[in-house]
């Protein structure tokens, strides 16, 4: 408004970009609103160019045709059931970059991608597969926490840099994924829900179960077959706060068990070139769910802990019948020292594990903080589970029917991992496997190597 | 140096750029130290080349004229006060880019933009506003934490990308703003102090005071006036331990109320295409503020009660005078346990709310962690409150002089949420929803859809 | 495969651009990998083409000198000691831009950087240091948390910018360090173990080890030797649990002592510009790490706090023989609700510490939180710790072998802080250090402003 008044206003004003839109649904009336209040100029195509209901406001409506000769890249936000339509305009659209914002319901409906099927139906167009990761509502609203990011792909450079722009315009952070192959895994992207963290979460669930019902017969199923006696009230907080530590302690262990098994594999095969068997890899790749899901049911664990007033020093001073015993205070102090030390230690692993903050550690810190860090709070909180056991043992009485106790149960994974731990760490297997892991092979006559990783 | 040495050194080494600074005040000469230490030639412009003080060593000195023909870019690191001495400058600074890093003591004191103004002053320069969220002390000290940003606007936009190449020379993360008109924006920025968060706060603290007194009175007045006893200390723990609660579970209500709220404007409606009120779009904004104070609120509660040994079991194995109650042992347990797990789940509500965790997200995970997770939240919230409660509800001796206790009162938000979201869950209620919220609109003869959203 | 199917498909196929690796080890192998993976063509460089082990499928193996000819991007992934072979290449890696990846075991080793002696040799060639901060792993299996970030530096623009196109299609966020000197700096990041954290780490240690040996003879032998009672057992909580709260309180306000130090050394000198002596340039920097190590002290105080039930009002309850005492009611009341608020402010603190929260916070508003709120946490924790020795202070009982108790001893540190910061506050000392922060400089007749900060 003040460049007429002054009169001497000289610089071009920002040259506005007019964009295309096909598609008056949701999505492109909110695209189209958010591409008008970034400074873009905005041309609805439409069958029905005259009624086509409500419109963000400084949008023009043109039919298909006039739109998409008008702009150079157009936005198709439109279902693929119907793509047909779009035959006809093979002449309009061609060196057009056309960008795909589709998604599917489910997964694997069609044979190929929705852009991959677009590019095919307009050969002539420069199709990019964008902006399908996001809602008509995080459009509406602008950028924000889980919608900050914009996938694209696509197969021409110049068509994909346009794109990048626009969005980068309307704020996104943009993040290309190569070629229009990965528009699979871009259109399946807004359906997966946790995909890493399905087996890690099964596995909780399956532990928890398994031994909720160990524990529910052992304790009061026991209890009132033998002593006739209902202490069922005992499964909210007593029975729930020995399922906890339990599940806790071994998914702690299935963390860094992998490891140690590939270690093992790795001195055996003499070589780090061989593909690790597909179960070992896949359990690799979740082991940091399986850590934040150790992580949780120790938080759970500690928390039931603390409503018990609990230190057997205290518990003397109250009942003040008992003889003080300096052993027992002993144990039972350590005992709790190692809990809350290996849950300090598991939070801070919890806190490496935020993306922002293991980014910006080197891969040393990080591996320092995941390797050593975390055996130390493995050895903390197995070493705490066996100061709970004490002389318990060798006790028969504890073996009700013939059951041990779910503690001595859920030590044996810890334990070995921490035995093999402790062999790998001997001198002269830790040598091997450090020669094996700098590259060096063992030399094989029979020739394995043919079933190597990288050929 | 080894160059010399070697003698057969061809490539042309990189080029240092030369910049102009005018003004020599303390962000001058922190942004020039910092030019040159990222290899930059730097030129002061003064209106007193020889005695301006002391400058980053290695810097020129030239009067405003000179410095401005030598380079293409000049930084104004001066108060908007002093901006008139450009006029003077009007040929040397055609086609230059001048970056506007000024900002204001207050919002609102000049009727435009600093660097809208500048424009106006030097229409024939390319002005970008920038670096004005840093602070002299984060130029000095290099990008890290709270200053990684630099934020940038302008109109011409080959001048922005001059500034935004020297910016992620220096380190930055540079984000575009769009034209000029987004100064103003920029330039409040540094002047924001949680923004958000007045509106949830205001609300936590009168929520607080409000519950406080109530309970003051209740508890320590209604003691000393019928009882004549002095029960005051109670003030710092126990009435405190009701307050947090109390405020806490009310958030998190609030953080659900308002989405039950639009989901039932939408089905009166029949339509999502019309403007929601703006006092509803406004609490719909603030709903993690409202979520992230609940949990802080929550926190507060959980360390308060941790330092009163509870559990009836135990305080009944302390106490062997009374009779063990079954039911009891279960009502206080599972009243436990609610209120662990609930508080679980509002931490997990709480970590998926930091930013590098939720940009981790898809939109999918994280709707699901923020709706699903929280209505459960909020479920066992509410539960362990009705535990609590739990018989006192109807006897009379606990309404002290006709008021009822403040878990009661703070029981009625959250119950009507969970009501209304049972409504919206039922078939008929979510199908018609479920298609509203497709884009249907519900065909209305009297031509409401003028007020619509989008036009 | 389905462009031939259709036989109408006119666009050309993306280019698959040749890179060349030199080096078939570890790193060669995994780079070469990905390349492929990401759409890259790869040709290898080797002594032996025909023996070279094991390479990624898809790969061609060439003489160095046929593959350096092919190629325009060269990836070096060879150790310097290997890197003599390189110079009967001089003339096919002319013009060639030539990725160092190197990286030593030591510190300090050479003289020069790996990638500028590489230069050196091959002034012909533009060097680019880039990728040695990820790992063979992290390339095997793409970006993931601690290897997102990939930095680089070199004297070409352009050979950067080929580089910063191939990492970013790889998936990896690039930062650009600037020219070839900064080549030993990222040399030496992956050797990096928290350096920032290393003098807070010592401290940590060294005050913990201090009071833990102090409070071991006062209490432990002091019980032994005075009234030969073994009550060793109160090491493992007792102790730990006064030792840790004297070390997070002393750290705390170490925290905030140099800020305090730096108001009145400006002060005094009347000026902002002279530079700081080193050591409080380099206790400044590390404030960070002080108060995060300080806030897991604090942490483990609460666990260990937590595990005893305290409060006089229920221990009273318990103990039904003494008589109730309203003050102390009082007082121990106050003194666990100041402990509590202290930390939840301390974890609030830390909370704004994470980089992507901090990230997200205006810098007045990081400064409030930090200063303003960091301040108060100090008050509360020091308040906490007064309330703790209510009336010890006088009581020569307390002093044992005449040594004050710990946290008397840890009392000093920040009453001193909190008193200096009081002053700071009063109008008069606030106006001049506010002046001397804008820029104003006391004048100073002997011409002091020689060693001023920025010539």
């Amino acid at each position: 408004s003040f460049m007429s008044s002054t009169g001497t206003f000289t610089y071009s004003a920002p040259e506005q970009e007019l964009l295309c839109i096909f598609g008056t649904g949701d999505f492109g009336r909110s695209l189209g609103q958010r591409l008008l209040q970034t400074g873009y100029r905005v041309v609805y195509g439409s069958r029905r160019p005259h009624s086509c209901g409500p419109l963000p406001q400084g949008a023009q409506v043109m039919s298909h045709e006039a739109a998409a000769q008008s702009a150079g890249v157009i936005f198709l936000c439109v279902h693929r059931e119907n793509y047909d339509f779009l035959e006809t305009l093979v002449t309009q659209l061609k060196g057009k970059v056309l960008v795909d914002v589709s998604n599917n319901l489910k997964k694997n409906v069609y044979p190929e991608a929705n852009a991959e099927y677009l590019q095919r139906l307009i050969p002539g167009a420069h199709v990019v597969k964008a902006f399908n990761t996001l809602s008509a509502w995080s459009l509406q609203n602008g950028p924000s926490d889980a919608s900050r990011q914009v996938y694209l792909c696509g197969n021409s450079a110049e068509a994909k840099q346009q794109v990048v722009e626009t969005a980068t315009k309307l704020g996104f952070n943009v993040l290309d994924r190569g070629t229009l192959s990965a528009a699979r895994e871009l259109e399946d992207f807004p359906l997966q829900l946790f995909p890493e963290w399905r087996l890690p979460l099964r596995l909780a669930f399956g532990l928890t179960a398994f031994f909720f019902f160990y524990l529910l017969i052992r304790d009061v199923v026991y209890t009132y077959v033998e002593q006739d006696k209902d202490i069922s009230f005992r499964i909210m907080v007593s029975l729930a706060n020995k399922v906890f530590p339990i599940v806790s302690l071994i998914m702690l262990s299935l963390c860094y068990l992998p490891g140690v098994v590939a270690a093992f594999l790795q001195l055996y095969r003499g070589t780090k070139y061989k593909r690790f068997p597909d179960w070992l890899d896949r359990w690799m790749l979740c082991r940091k769910q399986l850590g934040l899901l150790a992580l949780g049911f120790a938080s759970l664990h500690v928390l039931y802990t603390l409503i018990i007033p609990i230190r057997y020093y205290v518990r003397f001073r109250i009942n003040q019948t008992s003889v003080f015993d300096t052993t027992m205070a002993w144990r039972v102090d350590s005992y709790y020292a190692m809990g809350i030390l290996g849950f300090g230690l598991y939070l801070l692993l919890g806190i490496s594990s935020l993306p922002s903050v293991s980014n910006a550690l080197s891969w040393r810190e990080f591996s320092f903080i995941q390797s050593k860090l975390g055996y130390l709070t493995l050895f903390f909180c197995t070493f705490h589970t066996y100061l709970y056991g004490w002389d318990k043992f060798l006790r028969p009485s504890y073996y009700k029917w013939y059951t041990p106790p779910g503690y001595m149960l859920c030590l044996v994974v810890p334990s070995v991992v921490m035995a093999l731990k402790l062999v790998i760490l001997l001198p002269c297997v830790d040598r091997s496997l450090t020669r094996i892991r700098r590259g060096w092979e063992r030399t094989d006559p029979e020739g394995d190597s043919k079933k190597s990783l990288l050929t």
